[in-house]
C-alpha cells in the first residue's frame, strides 16, 4: 500500500495535522462575502467588524482551520485580504486557508501569516502552476490543488488521477514541494445537475487515496448545491467521501446535523479512540438542553 | 468486475429486488417482541394486535419488506411465526423477512407465506447449512447468512470473506440455491466496544461486493449499541455502507434521520434519477409541517 501522507498546518501557537489516520480536519468555511451583500459593503467601507462573529461562529462550530476569503468586487484584495488575515489571527489561534483566485491576494496574505498555511488553490493548468508553486515554496505553505486545466473539469475518473499525478509530478520535481503539503481537491459537483458525480468523487478519493496517499478536501456544499434538504444531503456525503478517503472539507461550522455526521464518521473510522470525542460531544449537548 | 446479484423477494402481489444498482432495501424490524416485555405478554395470550400498529409504522416509516420475528420464550414459536405471517400478509402487500433461530419456526413461516420469502437467517456452522438450505431450497426463498462459525465472530476481514465463500460454495454447489438468492450480513459489531468493528464491517463489505457481487445486509443498530447519539451514528453508519457495498439494512424505520441518510446515499449513489425520490420526500415534509 501506498505511504499516507499528513500535512501540517500552524499558526503562531498551533499546530493542526491532516492525515488518513486521523480525525477529520473541518475547514470553517464562512469568512467570506461572496453571496453577501451587507458583508461586501463593509468590506468595501474597510469595515471588517463582521469576521469577529464569523471566527467565533466557526470556533464555536468546531471548525479546525479557518478558510479566510476577502473577494469583494471592487476593492484592493491584496490589503483587505492581508488585514484580514491579521485580524482573524489576533482572534483565534487555529491555522488559516488563504483562499484567492487572485495571485497578488495570495501572496500578500502569505506574507503577514504567522505560521504554515494552506493556499486555496492551484489547478493543473500550467500558467496557474507557475505562478503560485513557486509562492507555496517561499512561504513552507501548503497547496490544495484541483485536478482540472483549461477552466474545465474532467468528468472521468481516470482524468481527474492523471491529472492529480501531473500536479505532484510538478509540484515535486519542479519546485520542491514535498506531497505531503498537496492536498487534492477531488472536485464534488452538485448532485441536482447529473446522479453519477457522487460515484465519480467517491471513485476519484479512493483512487487517490490508495494511489497517491494525498490529504484531500472539497467543498462540501457543492454537491447539494440546487437541491432540498441541503444539510441532510451533507450529513450523508461526507461519511461517504470519508469512507472513501476524504480527509477534510471546507463547510460550514454551524451545521451541527453536518458537523455531527463528520464526529460519527470519525468514531466509525477508527479515528476516535474509546469514542471520547463522540461521547464528550453528547454529555455537552445534553448540559446544554438541560 | 464480478456479476453483480440482483434478490427478489415477493408478496402475493408485490415484487421488491435488492441490488447494487437500485435504491437501498430497508428492512423494517420492529414486528419484533424481543425486549418489549408488555408485546411478549400479549403473544403468550394470544393477542397479536399490537402488530398491526407496528405494520403501520414501520410501512408509514418507508420499509420496504418487514421482518418479522416470533421469539417469545415459552410459547409455540412455529404456530405464533404462522399466525404473525399470515396477520402481516392480511395488513400489507410487502414482503416478508421470516426471522428466528429455530428451524421449525422458519417451516412453520414457510409453509404458510404467500409469495417469495427472505430467510433470517444461517450461519456457515455446517449443522445450520444442512438444516436450513434445504428448507430455502424447497420453498424456493431467498437466505441471510452470517459468515460465522461454531457462535465466534470472526474479527478478520479475511476469515469473514473465505467463510462466505464457504457458505456460497455448499449453498449453491450442494443445495442448488442461486447466488442471487444468497444476502450476507456483513456483521456490524458495537463500535463502543472497539472502535475498529466499523473499518471491518466496511472492508468486508466491499471485499464480498467485489469479489462475489452478493447483496448484503445488516442489524443497522448493532454499530451503536450501548453508545449515545445512536441516530446519529445510524445516520452516518449506512452512508458508509452503501458506499463500501451494503444494499439493504434491518433497521427500524420509524427513525427518520436514519431513513433520511438512506435516501441521500441513494441519490449520491446515482440510485434515484433526476433526484425525484428526494425532491419528492422533502416536498412531502414540508406540507406536513405547513
Amino acid at each position: 500500500m501506498t505511504a499516507r501522507h499528513e500535512t501540517r498546518l500552524r499558526s503562531a501557537t498551533k499546530e493542526v495535522v491532516i492525515g488518513h489516520d486521523r480525525p477529520f480536519c473541518v475547514i470553517g468555511e464562512r469568512i467570506n462575502p461572496t453571496g453577501r451583500r451587507i458583508f461586501q459593503e463593509q468590506l468595501r467601507a474597510g469595515d471588517l467588524s463582521a469576521i469577529e462573529r464569523d471566527v467565533k461562529a466557526q470556533v464555536d462550530g468546531g471548525a479546525d482551520v479557518l478558510d479566510v476569503n476577502m473577494g469583494v468586487p471592487l476593492t484592493d484584495e491584496p490589503d483587505l485580504l492581508a488585514k484580514a488575515i491579521k485580524l482573524v489571527q489576533s482572534l483565534t489561534d487555529l491555522p488559516i486557508c488563504i483562499d484567492s483566485s487572485v495571485v497578488e491576494a495570495l501572496e500578500a496574505g502569505l506574507a503577514v501569516y504567522e505560521g504554515r498555511a494552506l493556499v486555496n488553490s492551484v489547478t493543473a493548468e500550467d500558467d496557474r502552476l507557475e505562478w503560485i508553486l513557486p509562492l507555496v515554496k517561499r512561504y513552507d505553505a501548503a497547496i490544495i490543488a484541483l485536478p482540472n486545466d483549461h477552466d474545465e473539469i474532467p468528468m472521468e475518473v481516470d482524468k481527474r488521477v492523471e491529472l492529480t499525478h501531473k500536479i505532484v509530478r510538478v509540484a515535486t520535481g519542479e519546485y520542491g514541494i514535498a506531497a505531503a503539503d498537496i492536498v487534492i481537491d477531488p472536485l464534488a459537483m452538485p448532485i441536482g445537475a447529473d446522479t453519477t458525480v457522487g460515484v465519480t468523487a467517491f471513485e476519484t478519493m479512493r483512487r487517490i487515496r490508495d494511489e497517491l496517499g494525498l490529504n484531500m478536501t472539497c467543498g462540501a456544499s457543492n454537491v447539494s448545491f440546487g437541491m432540498p434538504g441541503r444539510h441532510g444531503l451533507g450529513a450523508a456525503f461526507l461519511p461517504m467521501a470519508m469512507a472513501s478517503g476524504l480527509t477534510s472539507a471546507i463547510m460550514d461550522a454551524r451545521t451541527p446535523q453536518i458537523v455531527e455526521a463528520v464526529k460519527a464518521a470519525d468514531l466509525l473510522l477508527g479515528h476516535d479512540e474509546w469514542g471520547m470525542s463522540w461521547i464528550a460531544a453528547h454529555r455537552a449537548k445534553q448540559a446544554q438542553t438541560a
